[in-house]
């Protein structure tokens, strides 16, 4: 079975960071490229990241910068969560150049001269993908799927009621909840399944591996326990993006009507996922309801301790 | 210790029967008056259903007929749960005649008299309370507390970001939440404590007691079982607030900034419960967060068996 | 001819005095109330200033003081235009006392007890009038035609898009356009017609005339001059709605949709009035488009002349 | 004195054409490509007509195609005022074939390399614009000023509420506001004063002049006459753009704040233009407030009759 094309977007932010050694330590995924936007902090550090994390795993997947900011307005960002330079502070090695081509004409490119269907992963704000899919839209018929770690049913992240990434570019979930093509949503709800704690931590580190594994030990340490976790630890939302690609029995999933919030206010950027058929709308999204958690961290260490 | 003197602005309604049952079988209570909307379905069945209720009671506080309608638009119904006659098809002995002041006119001609304030319970729509509130200002001053069936942090039961109550009347609600008296909510998240089961009924059946438990053991019965819990239960949302009057120490609560959003579309109606301090908003409710269940329905059967 | 039964619900304010003295100079109306709101200024100014007005016209018309704030949030003021006092600090003699009901009730029981339709005129925030008809709805049976100086097609005048009475309190404007009773409008294309100069105000102080036309004259006097009219003048707003009562022949009108924006934000309390049947909704109120100028000033010249 | 270097972003469209038409012939501009989008009618067609009108005046400017839907929903098309194929029907010849790149494409390309900054004229929704200035913000230091028709201060022409340009693509419209370059906007009363008329038809027609001021006149023809002006004519929106260029004391302006509505409902795409400072707001745009009509159609006269 070949692997799989993918294109990874993302912001990298600690989650991230787990979600891209993830992938590149699964032969199942043919990472096409690497698009980079600003969300977590901004985009000269998270292009840096994502450079100097492929470099830690001797990736060849290109790395291309893409948007300083969304659809409209400026991104917020989040360095009590992924510390100032985005990956919690702990050294990586420094990474290789970006490709020259712009992230939004990267994926267009990719797209248009896709022989079979490529698959979207979205981790950050996915604003390089709105762009691609607003400037091209014929392209969308080369998607497979998208993937996205997006939105919440209940409470969100960022404001009482917005997940961080719908947040900082909620005009461009827009688009790619109307493109027409298969849509997959881990939420905060799904991704508090993936919860991180020093039990966990400590059990994957003692999986021995080489730098990759141990940075990503070191990136999990750095991050704040979480209050709504009675400070026991945080999800790893990214990451659940690449495991629903690579193992999707360890999760459930429901078909949903997905609406935003646009409209500027307490509710902006609020993801509306219809869960109980109240809306009368069609579903437009299968959104990823629970995780099997050990089955989670297995998939990870396994994964992880196979890299450099 | 005096009794408490309470006002019910309720819309009965299932739950809303319960309450009342629960109140009336509280001494703690001295009901100055029930005030009634439509909501769960037209005033003209509230109102009926409200008087029947107090007949079936023996209960001497006089009932009073109000809006017909919300501050702004039209009331939504809810047949489908609470029976085309607001209480599941269960015969209730006819009831007496409505006071003749409007709702409104008797909740501000009570606070206006009050040597004491007065206990403000809202578990409809509150639009009557909204409006003696914005007709006569003052009147807030002689408000003790206000204890509201209103909301959710996550998601609603009615559309999927709103709550019914709310929904029904969000800018009535929009006044309560700006009169600056101490605010009490039992949102959805904490009535979903409060789960009916056919094993709780049947325990509540076997108290033995008068036609007053029978009936709202009838009543529970006739209401459909929520896909929400799996079709184990349902969700006793309006007695909540009576509990807390009589026994607070049955719940944990929260202050925490609460807005709603009273934009159309579909977070119309969305109360956005400020948990986690976000917004950075000074806190404006205590919001019921948690539920002795066993306490709950322990003293639901005390109160019900001890009425006629 | 019998007079015609009006209540009158203003906000002195210097053109709401022009309008209640040429109410009070014209026999053709039966005014039942002034109802007072804040708005040009703080309620307890603009309650003194109708007392006012009322003992200098020798009007027996009982005045009720009303709403303090809007249906929700509160009233911002317009010192700038109609000075700290309200009347641009044009000294009147002391009122009498308001009667005790508040303005709310007194709309409803007028209604109430009426044996023939009454007209209602808003010229400030009509929350007044539209919580007597949220409170007891089937009173808008009793209604014969409400007519509002009110929006603007165009340009506001306090916001960019927002007409000042509109603006400070939409909601009871959308109360007013849903009631379903014959609606007039007075918007500021209209009142634009009825521009105040040196010219006309010297024509108008050489009537001679009583006291009241010489107040009338000074408060003309104080109120800045427009830079919409190069600062040639001002609109005399308020009074187009007591004329239409007068002299409907002096007007033209157009029936249209009529919206009210009550989204937070710049367009908050904008009025959309469909004067081109581009929004396919049926028409709602009767907006007054032009005004023969001079017959208007030679209308309020005889009428102010007449008052003592 | 070097040509002024222009890119015209449109989507003709009968005002369109004679945007297009002005702009061919005034060796003042050197239009550096013709980007379209659809709009007054599909893409398809807005493409055929500016490779249509291009051929007509012998054009040597590359026409670009580009977005057929705006950042976000779908456009509405307008064929009651353009006709079915946006031309009126009027017959133009074959034009040639579309530059293979697309609109948003070429409009990076040209500011990237332009060694001197660029004009951007948009008559159209501005997707196209928008979407370069997002992909790659850094290009806006290339642009030296935009020009749009674009928006109204009082009425819609579309909605009550919404000029048709920036109606159908809001957002778009808030990205050119926010990029912070010097901006002129021709709205809905400015354009008014370049009223088409019968008498002003026959002048032009009666200049004689080739095939393409015979098309213009044709074109003219088949515009419906607006209500607004009581059907003796209808306003020439785009070409005012053009003439701002050439002739620029033909124009008195005022700079104003300008914001854009991008809530649903019945404000969508209204312009807020503070002409009044009302909003305490910096201005970002020059408003084009009046017109020397005569100047404007003798200057349109001219140079249509200085074409083929």
């Amino acid at each position: 079975m070949p692997a799989r094309s993918v294109i990874i977007d993302c912001d990298p932010g600690t989650d991230d960071a787990l979600a891209l050694l993830l992938a590149f330590g699964s032969p199942e995924l043919d990472i096409r490229a690497i698009t980079v936007a600003g969300g977590n902090v901004g985009l000269e550090r998270t292009l840096q990241n994502a450079l100097s994390l492929a470099a830690l795993a001797s990736s060849a997947a290109p790395v291309h910068g893409g948007a300083d900011r969304p659809l409209l307005g400026t991104y917020g960002f989040a360095p009590e969560v992924h510390g100032d330079d985005g990956l919690g502070g702990i050294a990586l090695p420094a990474g290789g150049v970006p490709n020259p081509a712009l992230a939004a004409d990267a994926i267009r490119d990719i797209l248009r001269k896709a022989a079979e269907p490529v698959t979207l992963v979205g981790i950050g704000p996915v604003t390089n993908i709105a762009l691609a899919l607003i400037t091209e839209p014929p392209l969308a018929a080369k998607i497979a799927e998208i993937v996205l770690m997006a939105g919440s049913w209940g409470e969100g992240n960022t404001t009482p009621s917005a997940e961080f990434n719908v947040w900082n570019d909620p005009e461009a979930f827009a688009v790619l909840l109307a493109c027409d093509r298969p849509l997959v949503l881990a939420p905060l709800e799904l991704t508090a399944h993936a919860l991180v704690t020093d039990a966990r931590i400590a059990a994957l580190r003692a999986r021995g591996g080489g730098a990759c594994l141990r940075t990503a030990c070191d990136i999990l340490d750095s991050v704040p326990r979480s209050r709504r976790f009675g400070g026991l630890g945080f999800a790893l939302h990214d990451p659940c993006t690449i495991a629903w690609l690579l193992r999707p029995e360890l999760f459930t999933t429901r078909a949903c009507p997905v609406l935003v919030d646009l409209v500027p206010g307490p509710n902006r950027g609020r993801t509306i996922i219809d869960r109980w058929d109240r809306s009368g709308l069609a579903p437009n999204a299968a959104v990823l309801e629970t995780l099997d958690a050990d089955g989670f961290f297995a998939l990870l260490g396994d994964r992880l301790a196979a890299l450099p």
